[in-house]
C-alpha cells in the first residue's frame, strides 16, 4: 500500500514536528523517513495493543495486551495462549492490528507522543522459524522466560501489510509496508534520551549558539533538545517571539554517542565561524 | 451479555489473584465483584487503545490512541478530530472496543497487571449532552484544554455492550454490561497506593501477624502487602514453603484512608487475641 495523502489530526502548534526550520543557506535538514521512525519506535517497546475481531459480539474490533520480539522485516512476533480471546479471535479471522506507542511523560499530551498501527495478517510462526521467533520474543521479553515453554502457548507471527504512523501534531502518514520492512532502526534510539539529557544539562549554550546562527533563529535565547537521531537532532528554540521547533542536521550521519559528540563539536565550529562573519 | 465462562491465559501460580485464603474460621473474605474491579480500572485512566474498523485494508481491525472521561454509567466520552482515522472508520461502522491497562511497573510481567476491553457501539454526543461530556472530559484530560473548543473535534460515546476483563493470572472473565453501569469505582482507588507504602514500610510486622493469626498461614516469616480495596486487602505471605496470595476482609466496608487505619487497629487486637487463645 502506498503512501497516501491524509489529515492531521489537530492544527499544527509552534512547536508541532511538521515544519523544521531549514539550515541558513542550505538545504532542508535531513532526517529520518516515516518508515525509518515506525521501525524504531517498533523496536524500542516490547508491548501493545493488538486488535483482532470478536466472536460476541461478532465482528466487533477486540483490544487486547500483547508482548511482542520483532523478526528481520519488523513483523512483531506474538507468543499467545491458545485459550486467550485473541487468539481464539485470530483463529476465526486472521485480520489484526498492533498499536504500539511511546511512552507519555507524566502530564504531557498523549496525542503529541508517537505511535503507531501496524495492521495485517496473523499466522501461526512454521516450526522450522519457531527456534529463531522464542530467542527474539525472549530477547525483548525476559520476564516471559518462565512460561515460555509452557505446552499452552504458541507463536504467532503478524505479517504487515500497512502501516499508519502519526509521530506526533502535523506529522503523520500511511507508511509503504516494504519501505518499514527495509528500514533500519535508528541506531542511537537507545542512546537518545542520555545524549538529550546531557545536551540540556552542559551545552545549553552551545544549542544557542546553533539557533542563533545555522538556522534562521537569530533572537534565541534559550534552546532545548527534544530529540536525536542519526540524520539529525531538533531543538525547541525559545526567543521574545515565543517558541519554534528547529532542527539542525549532521555533518555526517552519527551512529555512535562518540560520533554525536564529534559532530557536535564540528557544528559549534561551524556556528562560531558564522557569527563571526555576521558581525564583520 | 451475561458473564461467560473462559480459559486462563497462563497456568495460575502461587501468586495468582485466583485463590484468596479465607479467614481463620470464616467465610471467604469479602472482595470487589469483577464488574467494581472494571469500573474501578477504567476510572483511574484517562487513555486507552481503541480498536475501530478500518476501510483499508477493509474490515480490519484499527488500534489508535483515545483519551477519555466517563458518564455516569461508565461509558467512555471520546474528543475526536473528525479527520483522524478512528472517527472515518466509526462513521462507516460504529463497532468499537477501547482497551484500557494498568500501569505496569518498570520489569514487571505486563501480564500480571489488570485490563479491561469495552466492546460497544460509538456514537456522537447529543447535543443536550455535549457540556456535561465536555466537563467529564476535562476534568479527565486537563491538558486538553487548548484544543477542546477546536471546531474541527466532536464528541463521541462508547455505548458499551460487553467487557472482558482481566485481573492477572487466573482472575478474569466477561463482565455483564449492566453491572458494570451500575457499579462504583472504589473509593479507595486513589489512596491505595499510599496506603501500601506506608503499611509495607511501618506495619511489616502487624502485617506477619495477619498472615499467622487470622489467615491459614502460620508459618509466614514475611508479608508484603499488595492490594487493598473498600473491603479489605491482599497480601503475599512469605514463609518456608514459598510465598501465596492471601486475602483479609475489613470487619467493616471502608471509604477512606483514616477507617483503613482504624480496621487496621482492630484486626491488630484481633490477630492478638488469636494468638494468645493458640498458646494456651
Amino acid at each position: 500500500m502506498a503512501e497516501r495523502p491524509t489529515g492531521h489530526e489537530v492544527p499544527t502548534g509552534d512547536e508541532g514536528g511538521a515544519a523544521p526550520s531549514t539550515r541558513l543557506g542550505g538545504s532542508p535538514p535531513p532526517e529520518p523517513s516515516h518508515a525509518e521512525r515506525c521501525r524504531t519506535l517498533v523496536a524500542s517497546a516490547s508491548r501493545g495493543a493488538l486488535a483482532t475481531l470478536a466472536a460476541d459480539p461478532q465482528g466487533y474490533p477486540y483490544g487486547s495486551v500483547a508482548s511482542y520480539g520483532l523478526d528481520d522485516r519488523g513483523n512483531p512476533l506474538l507468543f499467545v495462549s491458545l485459550m486467550a480471546e485473541h487468539t481464539q479471535n485470530a483463529i476465526r479471522d486472521a485480520r489484526a492490528s498492533l498499536l504500539v506507542t511511546e511512552p507519555v511523560p507524566d502530564g504531557a499530551d498523549p496525542l503529541a507522543s508517537g505511535r503507531a498501527t501496524l495492521l495485517g495478517l496473523l499466522s501461526t510462526v512454521a516450526e522450522d522459524d519457531r527456534p529463531a521467533a522464542r530467542d527474539r520474543y525472549l530477547e525483548a521479553n525476559p520476564a516471559s522466560a518462565y512460561y515460555i515453554d509452557f505446552g499452552d502457548f504458541t507463536f504467532y507471527r503478524l505479517g504487515v501489510q500497512s502501516i499508519r504512523y502519526v509521530g506526533g501534531y502535523g506529522r503523520m502518514s500511511w507508511v509503504d509496508a516494504a519501505a518499514y520492512a527495509e528500514a533500519e532502526p535508528d541506531p542511537l534510539a537507545a542512546a537518545a534520551a542520555g545524549i538529550i539529557e546531557h545536551m540540556n544539562a552542559d551545552h545549553a549554550e552551545s544549542q544557542v549558539l546553533f539557533c542563533r546562527h545555522l538556522v534562521e533563529r537569530p533572537d534565541t535565547t534559550e534552546a532545548i533538545m527534544s530529540a536525536v537521531d542519526r540524520y539529525g537532532f531538533d531543538m525547541i528554540a525559545v526567543g521574545p517571539a515565543g517558541r519554534a521547533a528547529v532542527r539542525l542536521g549532521f555533518p555526517d550521519e552519527c551512529t555512535t554517542g562518540e560520533q554525536v559528540r564529534q559532530a557536535m563539536i564540528a557544528l559549534v565550529a561551524d556556528a562560531r565561524a558564522a557569527a563571526a562573519r555576521a558581525r564583520r
